[in-house]
């Protein structure tokens, strides 16, 4: 388990739901507010800058991570790994810094497990059918692709329970504000906010 | 304990840390939130609407609503009465209505021994410093006054603890922000969502 003064937030979904377009949203807009950067053993893309996109390392690197217990998640898509980083996190939130996961839901629970703290959130679609549409509307998956993400769907949807918070992203500027909320709300939580008000008490 | 749908936000604060100010604002700006409206045996005001500012009762009536433990709460203050009746609480809750409660800290305490998942917030002035120069600018109170107003708003900034979140009263702006926060993010607590989460899940 980790130690911190930061907040961390995990945002999960089902796969077309709409969570990276919030999650950018979110740490554009929100103040103290920076994404985790993950460990990836793929090739940089280019345009991709290593620290700020993910930390690209290789191989036996990863193998290293994995052996040392340095992940708080990772997984394995492709022949590919992604993992965050437990050292990286932690200073992060040492010095204060919220952090925002923008993770599947597998990964979620791990997260969950190394941080019992971390405020999980779901993004929800509003429907079933509603998702269907804009997985079609992506337009670059077979009818068999959108099947089978929809069933997907269904299996994270089962998990709910074990989320804090459930938002629909039935329109994103709603989604949003409930997602903003959340993070402010949290924030001012008693167990984050005793040091000030144990200041404020103190000036009496 | 009460069973029921809506929320219960109960706001407490020292006297003159700006909680009625924040607490109208809420009520006018966000949707489906009602104040708690309290009984009373002191006689109406010029302009006070029964039902509205008050159930205004007469001795004998709140006697009866006190034996028949009728109030979630309620204090005697110079031989007036005012409490929060049990039964009006539960209507507005069963209906879906969020109710707030603008209530000292003594009340406060009553309120979350009678409904334990009421969301407790406590309100901060940003310093003894500058709760002084409130109580001093309303300039209705003495210098004796006041420091009995600070002595009582230490004893009940003592006990931040048994609150759910802290929000200091810095500018009204930033202030209402966080209370408002809380009040969605209430609304998307897991607790509050899972039915609508089951029946989106029903949809797949």
């Amino acid at each position: 388990m980790l130690s911190h003064s930061g907040n961390v937030f995990v945002l999960s979904a089902p796969s077309g739901t709409g969570k990276s377009t919030l999650a950018r949203q979110l740490v554009k807009q929100v103040t103290d507010l920076n994404f985790s950067v993950s460990f990836t053993t793929r090739r940089p893309r280019p345009g991709e800058v290593d620290g700020r996109d993910y930390f690209f390392v290789d191989d036996a690197t990863f193998d290293r991570m994995v052996a040392e217990d340095g992940f708080v998640e990772w997984v394995s898509v492709y022949e590919r790994r992604y993992g965050t980083g437990k050292a990286w996190i932690q200073e992060q939130l040492a010095s204060g810094t919220d952090i925002l996961l923008d993770i599947e839901s597998k990964g979620a629970r791990q997260v969950h497990k190394a941080i019992p703290d971390a405020v999980m959130v779901f993004l929800l679609p509003p429907s079933s059918g509603e998702l269907a549409s804009r997985l079609r509307g992506r337009g670059d998956e077979s009818e068999e692709q959108v099947r089978i993400r929809l069933d997907y769907a269904r299996h994270e949807l089962s998990q709910f329970d074990s989320y804090d918070y459930l938002v629909v992203n039935d329109t994103v500027d709603q989604a949003y504000r409930k997602l903003e909320s959340i993070i402010i709300a949290t924030r001012c939580r008693r167990e984050r906010m005793g040091k000030t008000a144990q200041r404020i008490l103190e000036s009496f």
